[in-house]
């Protein structure tokens, strides 16, 4: 919906700032929609990491229609450290599905956001948008109704019969994150610490793990690694999930182990983990 | 999706048999993707029934893309009493939502049958798409990919993480229906016996209560009628609102009375609201 809205009408090309598997494929469907390019990318190196402000201001184009970034590569393992440093001109427009709500966010620098709520959110089948008003006016006049960010402004996201109820649990989960966790910087903490927990176990023992991100892009969200062998990692994979501990398996388009540790996955989860990880290459080391 | 996967690359036009506001809008949104005409129609009576057999042949084009219908249009509490007569050549499309899974329906008569879930089967968020093998090689190449029939076939409707709750309950229905109701042909006898029992009220006694739709062309959906005043509408409404019976406010586009009575509208709720009805016309008749 994002280039539909706002690149139809828009002279200068979007510019997609590729990180991994979600931002490759924004590109390939913006592509479909009018001018498009990718702006950065590191797939050469294997998606290891988000670039560096530099890299990033010289790589864009001052008439975009917009700069898109993904905020959080689930497949990769690859997370901006914070916000992306786009120019202050540019309308940046984030897919933040995987780590919206994860982390306190200035939604103030961003023309659009967009999250499925299914990672940290609420259940499947609803997706959170937040379009800067002056952006309406940029969709063309006779988008399907359905794809026009207007109708969702004009009806207050009733023009149709919604998803009361992912609707109504995800009203449960910010309820939670308020008055349980205690916000977004608490739920930044814990997440924090969740991550460490693991990252710290790939570090103390060069070799054996091997993390796939870069330590400066590390997702918080979902910690990726390889073992010494194909062998390795799908005999760590088979125990962990006798142990309890499952979705351990790679993507199937990288390989290796995925922990995804969204907010809904306590602190003694990722510690037990942990735990594992350490036994497991004592045993195989 | 039906008029972006199957008018853009098609010479006919697409024919929309408009029987209520749903047919309405759905012909509407065609016209924004290419040739659409309205083959049929009796607004200017209101909508108070669906085409004839002789009327719907007439109308139709011998190379239209597809013809278009509504089975039950809520608003107007319209429905066809069974298949609607269109050609065997034609293409048929239809739009189930609100009659879906309410009485049997022979699906190789159709084209595409597409049903939002939420009036009999399952909860808001999920639709069932019903697509003809041959009708999938006419979507234009550049579709965006979520757009794209073809994309949920490869998938098996696993492209994206789909509504996994909504699913379930649908699943839970199908059960429901198939194991306690008897099935499709048991619940329609259900249905049909509901809406007897309020479409007896209104015939019974001539002039109190008017039915909207003309006898042949009643909804067993949507029980749709008007009292002597507006004022007595609301007194309606009201008054069963106490007692239990709610949202029976008729739409705001048609006003007067609705009583929908979906699958999950037990007999005993419409025994109780026929009870009422006769009980408030002694009162103000």
């Amino acid at each position: 919906m994002v280039p539909m809205n706002l690149l139809r009408t828009f002279d200068g090309a979007a510019e997609y700032v590729v990180t991994g598997s979600w931002g490759g494929r924004a590109y390939r469907e913006a592509s479909k929609e009018g001018a498009a390019r990718v702006a950065w990318t590191n797939e050469a190196e294997r998606f290891v990491r988000t670039p560096r402000a530099e890299e990033l201001l010289e790589s864009l184009a001052s008439d975009a229609a917009y700069v898109h970034v993904t905020t959080n590569e689930t497949i990769q393992g690859v997370e901006y450290a914070g916000h992306p440093a786009t120019p202050e001109s540019a309308t940046l427009v984030a897919d933040a599905s995987s780590d919206f709500l994860s982390r306190p966010m200035d939604v103030s620098r961003y023309g659009v956001v967009y999250a499925g709520a299914q990672k940290n959110a609420g259940p499947a089948g609803v997706t959170i948008v937040l379009v800067r008003d002056d952006l309406l006016a940029r969709a063309p006049a006779d988008l399907p109704t359905m794809m026009d960010f207007r109708t969702y402004v004009a009806s207050q996201s009733v023009y149709n019969t919604p998803p009361v109820f992912a609707i109504y649990v995800l009203s449960l989960v910010t309820r939670w994150l308020l008055d349980d966790v205690g916000g977004l910087d608490a739920m930044l903490m814990r997440n924090r610490r969740k991550a460490e927990t693991l990252y710290d176990v790939l570090d103390e023992v060069p070799g054996f793990y091997r993390g796939h991100a870069s330590p400066e892009s590390r997702s918080l969200m979902n910690v990726t690694f390889r073992l010494p062998s194909e062998e390795l990692e799908a005999t760590f994979v088979a125990e962990a999930s006798q142990g309890g501990m499952v979705e351990l398996r790679g993507h199937r388009s990288v390989g290796g182990v995925r922990a995804s540790i969204y907010n809904a996955m306590p602190v003694e989860g990722v510690r037990a983990l942990a735990a594992f990880m350490r036994e497991f290459r004592d045993r195989h080391a």
